[in-house]
């Protein structure tokens, strides 16, 4: 059993209004101290898979079909042994 | 100058459509070995503190007031010197 973290986000070239948005808002809140601001998604699977090389390729794949689109988006991910489980 | 990872997902007795959505699909791309889906949100701020404490500090008011809906979502973060600035 293994445990993915995907995160993924807009290429920098892409404009990203929400993260403009939130840019915003936090000037009106008062935080005038903030540099930059990025937002993204974030993904948690867990997987049954015979090796942790097999688990990789596996979520590589599901990246590049389903969750991300990989005109607009760049995505990295994590993956690692859950303790205690029997894969 | 310091880097804030932010993630924010709902708590676990929200139900996410989302993520159960990605679970189905997953399972008609013949991925049906996922055991678990988890979706959330995920933003990266950088900004001007002057103490480590005071970026802490001001990241987990930001979440509560701007980025969380402490309602329904939680969130955790980190906050690290930004290599190669100066604060």
């Amino acid at each position: 059993m293994f445990k993915a973290v995907i995160n993924v986000n807009y290429k920098p070239s892409v404009l990203d209004p929400q993260a403009e948005a939130i840019h915003k808002a936090l000037g009106r809140l008062g935080d005038d101290n903030i540099a930059t601001v990025m937002v993204g998604k974030y993904f948690e699977l867990t997987l049954n898979a015979p090796t942790i090389e097999a688990a990789n390729d596996q979520v590589e794949r599901i990246c590049d079909q389903l969750l991300a689109n990989v005109n607009m988006e760049t995505y990295r991910f994590t993956v690692t042994p859950l303790q205690g489980a029997t894969a």
